[in-house]
Order: C-alpha cells, then sequence, then structure tokens
C-alpha cells in the first residue's frame, strides 16, 4: 500500500505548517511564506507608484503569478492536512474540512488568492482596488506572532467595550460639531455651514488630530472649543483603559492557566527534564513572560508545601493533611508531637 | 371585569419596553426605536445643511412629526407600565410613576419630546438652536447597550478624580497661557497679547491638538512651548491612569458579584440547566466578559471541591475537611457515605 | 481670666479653617475663600487685556488690595490656630508655628501674598510678572478637594518614574533632532540648520502636538520622520502607564488602610452608628469610592465568620480557633461533635 | 608586597564606580562624571550650530579632547575593577573582563568613546554624524537612575508585544494610505498618487501627530479620514495599555521579591538597625515606592503575629498556632513560656 508514506508526508506537512515543527525545513518554509508575504506587501506598495509600474511591469506580473501559484499550493496543502489536527471536529475527510475552511485564518488564505481568479474570470474590474486587496495577505502573518494573538485577542474580548467608547467619542463628536455649527455656522459658512460640515473640525479636534484647515477664530467659538477640547482628552482616554484593563485580565486568566497546568504537570511534587520542556512551550504559547512564569512557579512551590496538622475528630489521633490546590491528601503524623 | 386583559397587556408591555423580553414583537418593537432614533440624528445632521433642507422641507417635517408623535406615545407608555417594576418604589400609581419620571432615562425620554412642544405652544424662538436639541436623542440609545452602561458607570465614579485631572490641566493651560504671554506678548500682540487670547495657544498645545494657526517664534518662546509641551504629556495622562484604574477595579467588583451569585446558584454543589441560564442572563446584565466568567467559575469549583470527604488514616471513620481559603475545619460527615 | 474664650475661638477657628467642620459658619468661610481665590485667578486673567485693565484701573486696584489684606489675615490666623492640630510637633506656640509654616499649604498661603508686600517696599519691578504671580492663589484651592490631594499623591509618588519617563522621551527628541537635521539640515537650513534649531520640530511631532509650521520635504526626511512618530507613540505612552499603575497601587494601599479601620472599629463584631459615621468620613478622607468601600466591607465580614474547629493536641478536646484578620480566639467548642 | 595596597585601590574604586559607595569622593567622582555627560550633550548640540562652532572652535576641540581622554581613563579603570563583582563570572582576570566588556553598560561606554579614536586614525568621514554619534554618550546617565533601569526592564519585557502594537499601528496606517490613494488619488496626485506617497499622510493622521499639510478635500476623503481616525483612537492606545500591564505586574513581582527579602531578614520576629538599613537600600535597588514596601511590611508582620502563643481552653497547655494564609497548625508550644 502507499498510503503510509503519504500519511507521513501529510503528518509532516501538518507540523510543518500549522505548529512550524519538524527541523530544518520547516522553519525554511515558513520563513519563505513570511518573507513572500513581505515582499508582496512591498510590491503593492511600489507598484502603485505609475513610473515605477511602468518601468517594472513584466516584473510585478510575473511576480504576482508566482505569488499566487505559490499561495494557491499553501492554501490547498493546508487543506489536505488539516485533518491532522488534534481537534475531533476537524478529523473528518469532507467535513473537517469544510469546518476548517470557515476558521479565520483559512478565509484569509483564501482572501489572498480569490481576487486574482475573480479577475481572471470576470474580466478587469478596477485594477488599482483589485491589486490593493492583495494588502490582506499582510493579515497571513498573524499566524506567526503570540503576542500579536494576545494582542488580538484583548481586542477581540473588548470589542464590545471598545465599540461603546467609540460611540461615546461619536456622540461628542457629533455634539461639538453641533455647537460650532451654532456658534460659526454664519461666520465660517463654508466650514461651519452645517454639521456635516462641521463634523470635519471636531473628529479632527476631539481626536487631537488638529490639522489646522479649519479652525475657530471667533471668541465663543473658541472658548467652545477649549471646553470641547479637554473634554475630549478625559473621552480619547477611555479606549486606553479599556485595553489596559482588558490587557491586565487576560493576562491574570492566562497565568491561572498556566499555573493549573503547573500543578497537573507537577503532581507528584517534582519536576523532569521533560516537564520543564513541556511547560516552556506552554509558557511561550501562552504568551506570559519568563518572570511571571518563575513568578507563578515559586507560588506554587510555596504553595504545595503546606500542610497542616491536626487531629482526627472521631479518635482524636494527630492527622497531616497536605494541600496543594485543588488536592487534599491526609496521612497519620510521622510522629507524635 | 375588564382589567384582566389590561393588566396582562400592562405587564407585557413593561417586560418588552423595560426589559427587552417577550418574543419577535418585543425585539421589533426596541430595534424599531433604536431605528427611529438613529434615523433622527441623520435628518437633523442633513437638515442643517441648507440646500438639502429646502429641497425636502416636506418630508423633513412630516418626518419630524411622526417620530415626535412616536416618542410622546412610547413615553406616555413608559409611564404607564413602570408600575410593573420590580423595585417596591415605583409600585404606588401615582407616585411611583412621579419617581420614575425623575429616573435619568425617562429625563431623556422627555427631553426628546419637549423641544418641540415648547416650540409648538410658545412659537419659534431659533429654530437652528431647537432643531440641534433634538440630537439629544441619541441618549436613548444608552438603554440598549450594557458595556455602555459599564462606561458610563465607571465614568461616573471616577467623576471626581476626573474632574481633579482636569483642573490640573486647566492649571498647567493658564499657567503656559500666562507664560507664553509674559514671553511672547510684545511680539505677536494679537496672539499673545494678553492671557484670554495666549490661552487659545496653550489649551490647543497642552492637549496636543496643536492646530498651527499660532505657533512661538523667538527662541525663549520655543524653549518654554517645548518644556510645557513635554510636561502636557504626563499631565494629559491623568485622565487615562484614572479610566484605567477605575475600570480594573469595577470590573473586580464584578466579578466578586458574579461570583457571589454564582456560590448562592450552585447552593448544592451542582448547576442545572436554569441555573446556568440564569447566570449567564446575571453575566450579561454585569458586563463581564465569557472568559473572565470562565475563570471565576473554575475558581469556585475548586474552592467548593476544597471540601473533601475522606477518611481517618487512623479510625477509618469518614470525616469532612472544608477549606475555603484561610480555613481549614476538620469534622465527623453528618452522614456515612 | 478671658483666656477660656480665647481658648474656644482659637478651637473653633482651627476647626472652621482647617477641617471644615463647625457648622454653617465654618461652611460659609470656606466658601467665601474658596470664591475669592477663583474672582481672583479671574481678575488676573482680565487684567491682562490691555484695554479692560485700563478701563476698570481702580476697581482691578481696590480688589487686589482687598484680596491680600484677607488672604494676609486667613494666614495670620491659620498661623495662630495650628497649635490646635492633633500632629504633636505643632503644638509647640513657637516652635510648632515655625514648623507649620514650612508645610506645602503655608508655603502656598505666603505665596500668595509675599509678592504684594515685596512691590509695596521694593517699588514696581516689572507688573506683568508681579501680577501673573498672583495666579499662584490658585494652589490655595487643593486644600479643598480629597481627590486632587489623591492625584497629587500619585504624582508625587510617581516622581521618579515620571522624570525617567520624561527623560527617555527627552532623549528620542533629542536623538531625532539629531537625525532630521543630518537628513534636512542642508534643504532646510532655517528650520533644520543645527541641532537646537531641530528640536523645535522633534519636541512637536514626538509629543504628537503637529504644528504644521515645520515639516520635513525629502522622502528620507519623511521616512526618518514616520519611524520616529511611530516609536514617540510607544514612549508617549509611558506616562500614562506609569500613572496608571501608580493610581490602582495607591487606591490598593488605601483600601487596605480602610480595611484596618474597618476591622479596628467592629472589634466586636457588630458596627453601631457611631462606627459607620466614623467609617464614611474615613471612607471620604482617604479618598476611596462608596463601591469599594461596600466591597471591603463584604470580605471583612465573611473573613470575620471563618472559624476553625480543631482538636488541642495535649487533651484532645475539640477547640475553635477564630480568626479575624491578625486576631487569634480560642475557645472550646460549644457541643462536641 | 605591593599589591595589598593596589588592592585596597581597586575595592575601593569599584565602590565608587560601580556602585556609587565609599564616601565624599565617590560622591563626586560620579557626580563629575554625570556631569562631564551633560555637558558633553550640550557641546554637540552647541557645536552643530555652524556660527557657535566658528566662533568658538579651539575651546570646542579642546573639550571634546579632554572629555574622550576621561572617558577612556574610566573605561579602562572599569575593566580594571570589573573582577571585583559579587558576580563569579566576573572574576577570571582575562575571562571575566572579555564578559564584562560584552554587558550593555560596557558597551555603551565603549561606543562613547571608539568614534573619536576611528576618526582620528581614518581620517575624518563626514563630521557632523561623527560628532553626532557623541550624543549616544547620554546613555551612559542610565547607569545613575533605578526608575530608569525599572522602566527599560518594563519596555524590554513587553518589547514583543510592543512590537506587535506597532505592527498592527503599521497595518492601520498602510490600510489607509491604500484607501485615502484609492478614494483622492486623482484628485491630489502630488499628495495622494500613489502608496507610497499616501503613507506620510497616514502616518501623520494616525499617530495624531496632524501637520496639516497634506489634508483630504473631498467629501469621500474626509469620511474616510474621520474612520481611520477614530479607529486610530483605539489601536494607538494599545501601547499605553501594553506598558500599563507590564508596569503593574513588574511591580507585583518585584513586590514579592522585596517581601521574600523581608521575611528571610526578620526569620527571627524581629528587625535590627542593621536589617533595616539592608532593607532600604534593597527597596531602592528594586525600585518600589516607599508606601509600597510599608505595605509588604505591615502585611508580613501581621502574618507573622498570626503564629499566636496561646493556652488550651480545657487542659490550659500552651499551644502554638499558625496560619499563614490559607493553613492552620496547631501543635504544643516548644517551651513553656
Amino acid at each position: 500500500m502507499s498510503r503510509a508514506p503519504f500519511n507521513n508526508a501529510q503528518r509532516w506537512l501538518y507540523l510543518a505548517l500549522e505548529q512550524q515543527k519538524g527541523g530544518v525545513w520547516a522553519i525554511l518554509i515558513n520563513r519563505f511564506l513570511m518573507l513572500l508575504v513581505v515582499v508582496n506587501v512591498l510590491a503593492v506598495v511600489a507598484e502603485s507608484e505609475h513610473s515605477l509600474y511602468q518601468a517594472y511591469k513584466p516584473f510585478f506580473t510575473w511576480f504576482e503569478a508566482s505569488s499566487v501559484i505559490i499561495f494557491t499550493l499553501e492554501y490547498v496543502l493546508r487543506l489536505w492536512v488539516c485533518t491532522e489536527a488534534e481537534q475531533l471536529h476537524f478529523k473528518h475527510p469532507i467535513g473537517g474540512r469544510g469546518r476548517y475552511m470557515l476558521t479565520p485564518m483559512a478565509l484569509v488564505d483564501l482572501l489572498a488568492i480569490v481576487p486574482f481568479y475573480l479577475s481572471f474570470f470576470w474580466g478587469v474590474a478596477d485594477l488599482r482596488v483589485l491589486r490593493s486587496l492583495r494588502l490582506l495577505r499582510l493579515l497571513k502573518l498573524t499566524r506567526y506572532s503570540h503576542s500579536l494573538e494576545l494582542l488580538l485577542t484583548v481586542l477581540r474580548q473588548e470589542a464590545d467595550n471598545l465599540v461603546s467608547a467609540l460611540f461615546i467619542l461619536c456622540m461628542l463628536v457629533l455634539l461639538s460639531a453641533t455647537g460650532i455649527y451654532l456658534v460659526e455656522g454664519h461666520i465660517q459658512p463654508d466650514k461651519f455651514g452645517s454639521i456635516p460640515r462641521a463634523l470635519w473640525w471636531s473628529a479632527v479636534t476631539v481626536a487631537t488630530v488638529g490639522y489646522g484647515d479649519v479652525v475657530p477664530i471667533t471668541l465663543v467659538g473658541k472658548v467652545f472649543s477649549g471646553i470641547i477640547i479637554v473634554t475630549g482628552i478625559a473621552v480619547a482616554a477611555l479606549p486606553a483603559a479599556i485595553l489596559a484593563s482588558g490587557m491586565i485580565n487576560e493576562l491574570k486568566r492566562r497565568g491561572e492557566r498556566f499555573r493549573t497546568e503547573l500543578v497537573r504537570t507537577m503532581e507528584n511534587g517534582k519536576l523532569d527534564f521533560g516537564g520543564l520542556r513541556y511547560l516552556e512551550k506552554m509558557r511561550v504559547t501562552i504568551g506570559i513572560s519568563r518572570a511571571e512564569a518563575h513568578l507563578i512557579f515559586e507560588e506554587v512551590k510555596q504553595e504545595t508545601r503546606l500542610q497542616t496538622y491536626t487531629n482526627c475528630p472521631h479518635c482524636a489521633q494527630p492527622i497531616v493533611i497536605k494541600h496543594p490546590p485543588g488536592h487534599i491528601h491526609v496521612r497519620p503524623a510521622k510522629r507524635q508531637r
């Protein structure tokens, strides 16, 4: 049967592509894919400069075609090997692959190639828009960074709060636009003559960008702006507060997860070399700092040492209760004290 | 008696309007009210553009009239059903309704319709101001978002500290205005010739808006501005610090509230389906994230497990060891298990 | 002896001026002093506008004279009554008053009146500078706000870290000024021709003020600026991070202080009305929110309920150990279990 | 043998240079070195002003030469005395010195003098670049500040997260540049005609610098910018959130370290004068505030007191109850007291 080597290849590719494991070749493949994304983005940026595009048109065309071929191959391979994942719902040859196709990372991979084929089959719509869509290939890089994953997790978890904060910000922008429209609408009609026109100034002001292309000129307008500016500082601080709070809580939760893992690993009170390596990999995946992991380790070590000497309520013999978090061991005290 | 169906309608409307519960119709009513507010705001913004207003005057008038009628109806209905609230002090048919009228949300609802009637009875004062007041209808939306409620709670709790931070900021603005007035007052008299005039520059600078319409030109003025700009970064960071601290503490307190609720719900050590649904609703209302709730759940589960049923190693009688944090309690088990 | 009423007056004035206690008159006096400071500041700001000063010169002169008289009286009275303070080192009639004069608040009070007398005795130096110094009277207001005191405490405690953050910021400003000087020094010699000239641009840029009066125009200059701008965001975030961390830790410490006070007050496990009033005053002085105080109260209540049933290691009789934090009570268990 | 005084000098110099200890002379030497760095930086800044340089050329040349001689001497001395360090791997006369040369501080010291010698041996390349390199001497100051060390530690620990945050920021900048290029590329071709050109505007806008030299002018462009500006506030808040979280966690870890040290020092339950001095030095080195140290001290004191000596209420024999948090331990007292 020729299935076994096939399976081996599938297994190796899965580890190489999805877990970045498997020796030098796996590293080289991943590095190459990362590099290709970066060069693609640079090509899109460079291409948009008309003179550059005219000068090197054949090169840009060739590079785009090669990239799409490689990304397509990558996508197909990922789809092929995804059944090797540990999660049970990816195991099914068809249903599992269908489910994999709907994961965010797979969608990003698809988005990186689909525009090219669309333009190929339906003819060229707006070349500029189409080319720019290739910038979304940048999202493919998120796969490779644990700290990026941490930030995106925090952003996703705090999305509700962030939207609310931006809603408050937009309300302030709208109210300040209305205010300046009432105050200076008749003085600078082209800039503040209606709320939609005044919105540009108020957004630029509340966000402290301050281009200076539109500026109030009357005394009342300046006093009103001053109040808006100072209020804006407090409101614009909300996202920072939300993200800081979300970051701290997420790191606390990850610390807890690491602690649970640590307690489970040192069940018998000792850590061998294999356990340490496992925990180190765990730490990197979870994304907590080495210093934090060390602190948790020290705390667990101290808690494990805790034990209580007490007496049985029936026979009054001394007993020892050891309690690492989540475990109770009762045993006779070694010596009568 | 025709009271019973009347009561039922009152009950249904209360749940639909105030708790967003009661099937498809309740959801539709609330969605419609939200949409109406948004369209109203858009109408106010569009109306302020003179040409648009002239072109579609009849439509704007008709839309405003309809909106006010609907909002008035909403207000009256809310007033009618408010006695159905769980809080005892809203129960009284007259006193309870009076108290309800003074709640912030009811005042916002009133504010959304009163300007129209005022202009109707006393004639048109300043149409522009009056129309702009309709933007306050936006506040009606705060009713529908839990995370918005969280942010407003934090803002309210930290109001004192924020005001103090803005006071420090205003002091810095005032002192920097005085400084630049002393330094460049005679160079650019129209811009820095007096403290009130210099205030515009200093507010714009300290808040890092930086329009660039007023800029120091002498060496001393620039050195002074540089110092103010750098100091301003530290002072302008105060609101972010206050809000971050307030956010973290508020979420901690809400976590504690959720934990208490959780412990109460799983009194007997188990969580049935009803309990889970109740807790999920609680979680959304309190406004803590799913991940946080999960962590609290795990902690409580662990603590509950810490009541260990074991046997004395000497006499083999069953004993119970309870240890909530900071507490070891050994006693005979109530029943032989 | 006429000492007793004198002592009473001293006591009453001490409470009124330093503790804002003593009925309606005490409140009125403090409100009046606050108002006077605010009006003084407004007068300084208004005076700096030359036309206003010319028009109302007699009024401004009269107001300044009256204010100085009242502030002088206030200073003398505070000096007189300071020996009533609870702190022992203010008790001595002469040494205590000397020590009081060196406290920050007393120095601020002195600073509010000294410039006037200096100008009176040594003649008028620079009127504008002298008048502006009166703005420092604003600092007198810090006496009246607990949350302002909290912010100033945090700023003072984090002063070292803030200075270091501003040092890092200044290094970035200096390095970016040097960079732009090397890159665009020969293109815009009047703006970037030397490091001191380029410093203006780099300070304005790193602090994200961005006036736009000086802007790089070459490609290399823009790329360099882009890097500096993005780096600047991370560095400019340091003060916010420091203050947030300082704020959170300070509030935690104050919470601990409140907890200690609470445990001490409810020694016997109960809180009477007097205890509650004392704790509420304590809470306001310490400056923690009502919600936080409530949480601490709940925690202490729970901890107080903790008690351990164990057995004496000698006679094996059951005993109960109660332990509110910092206390151990050992007593026989009520019933044999 | 003449080794002993030699060794003494080495020891004294080590303490003076690396630990800032050793009486008035040690302080003077360190102050002088700090001052020299600051004056050097000022000289570099002043020199870059062409007219100043021409006027005082001999002085600048002489000052630079003297400074390099002193810094070279400092470097050689530090290299000589580094074997006195407590760390074992610096003890070896040759290997230890080699290792010392690779520490960050030693590299900074080397960087401060090497450019001068390079220009001396290989002739003058670009004087302006060479002179500017001397600004890096500023880094020598980091040796003297504990809070600067704290900030740099936090920045280093959070480097991964910060880079990810800046990556997200750069993605937003790139996407907004692409957007404005698509929207206004044909309106303002010199400013938005290609993505590289549009990048300048988008970097300046997302970072809220807002020079105002490039501004969208069409309605669509303004609406698009508005969205980018508001989104930018949330993304630009990420570094503040990361640093705040890192700061809080680092201070928590340092607090734990101080607590461990404190518990170790007061092993016998008492703190003598030597112990206090040691702890105070420890506190400054670790870089936690006095208030924080006090809180930790109080907590440890309370925990230590929780070892209570009392008597059994039945048999009146002395027993000891120990309860570090989470732990009750009843045993007969070792000695009758």
